[in-house]
């Protein structure tokens, strides 16, 4: 492993190649994409059908954004067969995005306090 | 509390208020903005030198978005000085947010890899 894989990353410098692949993990699609990826693999379809409101170009988009990181893999089984999982890099990465959306869903009863209070 | 507010909430579904809020926390600025303000209050500008890339106009919608969620509010201490902090609610998702920029820290070297095999 070279120097330069092991310098620290940081993404408020919006230089640092951590900056892009936040930006492919917390996409509109990607951080759903992510989530319902794990622990499964999962079909375009499946994907499609779980991550409601994306359209077959966003998914595309998105999934081969995420492999290209590395964190989605396409599996071919047959021309028949083809699924999408997560690389073990993937799985972390999901891993944290999941439990963020608990922490949403542990706060959402306050958030919609919140927004009732402003609306 | 309504048995509105309690009841299970769902990501993946687009009509779920949850999703609208999912958006604004891993927005392209949303994930950043709530890091940077933890766990220290900022004023704007200090915000704006810390996201870098940020234009006033981004943050300041980033940030209208965040509070209307009740996730950060704006404190006027004097005209002079205004700042922004996270709410606990807001503490409880920017700490999750963090976790999720360790995760992608962790695996950037593996990212990086990745990326110079299909570049």
């Amino acid at each position: 492993m070279s120097d330069d894989t092991r310098r620290p990353f940081d993404v408020f410098n919006g230089a640092c190649p951590s900056r892009e692949v936040l930006e492919h993990v917390t996409s509109r699609w990607g951080s759903l994409t992510l989530a319902a990826l794990s622990p499964e693999p999962a079909r375009f379809g499946e994907l499609r059908r779980c991550v409601d409101g994306v359209s077959d170009k966003m998914l595309s988009q998105t999934l081969k954004a995420l492999e290209s990181d590395g964190l989605v893999e396409r599996h071919v089984h047959s021309t028949l067969h083809v699924d999408y999982r997560l690389t073990p890099e993937g799985e972390r990465v999901a891993t944290a995005v999941k439990d963020l959306i608990l922490a949403l869903y542990a706060v959402m009863p306050d958030v919609m306090e919140a927004k009732a209070r402003t609306a």
